[in-house]
């Protein structure tokens, strides 16, 4: 695997550090049950409001049932067909916008659901596994296509696998692929004390 | 620190094992600046739907300015100012809903806020630092307390702090302290190939 860890400006654990999303895929080799089921476990323990839960995920698995797997990468979008078509494995992660004990919304369905979809991706890390989460699909026919009930709203679609060799990439995603990883400056997304205030050091 | 790592049906990486939300913190103990710049840091380095980083975070340090953390503090609902008062460092997270530079919606924002703030968490774990964040607190008190424009959302408030005397806790939130985690079962969270069909074994 292409390994780019962030360049940050104070040490952070290497996990969280190795994490990234890269598209070059090994098409061949599957992913095993056991690697998997570490993924979900490791999204299922992600904290939630209300020890709620709201996240739900459907796995995909090129090696189990090609028909599904093909039926959830035609939803995804062109620009993300062209490198996701070598992940043997594709997830959804869905957020459940009630609470379902007490009926009302939950405004923290998504923003629970993403801290467990880190999870994953993380473990996946730590499994020399490759996850790539995508925004890029269509929400509508993915919901059509597997009966997903209108309370459940798709988030992210996950391509998933071993890393490949970035030669197999065509030039412009190599180039992406090899390309240093960027953040905006802390100064523009933390404050102290109040709004636009910037940290003190 | 009371360490209750999650039971998982196969082993996950220690960090996401450890992580949990813990109430009892140490009151008399300041977090460190460095430290500090560490969370934020893992936090920046969280994925997002088209490079946007819609998250943001407010500090509120009681060791710099007792002020601003109780202005923040007294934002919170009483079940957990309860707990929450001994912790040094309070954060709000805040997700953008607009795409800047495209002027459209961020469908996405709070999903990729609770990213970020997931790895705030797991960093906090790694340095022996407790994190507990919150959905119980007055977000339109917090708006106006502290200037935060329309198009940004409040979306948790973390106490954190290191972790300190489970018996500083009276005697319902040391029972919750010292309690078995909890989470669904698998098969509710995790389907295959369609909704709500199990995962193959």
């Amino acid at each position: 695997m292409t390994e780019k860890p962030a360049k940050t400006s104070v040490p952070i654990h290497e996990l969280l550090a190795r994490r990234w999303s890269g598209r070059a895929f090994d098409g061949d080799r599957p992913v095993s049950r056991a690697d998997l089921m570490a993924l979900l476990e490791a999204a299922r323990w992600a904290p939630s409001c209300f020890g709620e839960e709201p996240w739900r995920y459907i796995l995909w698995d090129r090696n189990r049932s090609e028909f599904s797997w093909q039926k959830a990468f035609d939803c995804l979008n062109p620009g993300n067909q062209v490198w996701a078509m070598n992940a043997p494995i594709l997830l959804l992660a869905l957020a459940g916008d009630t609470f379902r004990e007490r009926g009302t919304a939950n405004r923290w369905a998504r923003y629970d659901t993403g801290a467990a979809s880190e999870n994953l991706c993380l473990q996946a890390t730590a499994l020399g596994l490759m996850a790539h989460q995508m925004g890029g699909f269509d929400a509508d026919e993915v919901r059509e296509s597997f009966s997903i009930p209108s309370d459940y709203e798709p988030m992210a679609m996950i391509a998933l696998g071993h890393p490949g060799r970035v030669d197999g990439l065509d030039s412009a995603l190599r180039e992406r692929e090899l390309a240093e990883r960027k953040r905006r400056p802390l100064s523009e997304i933390f404050f102290e004390d109040s709004w636009a205030t910037a940290m003190h050091r």
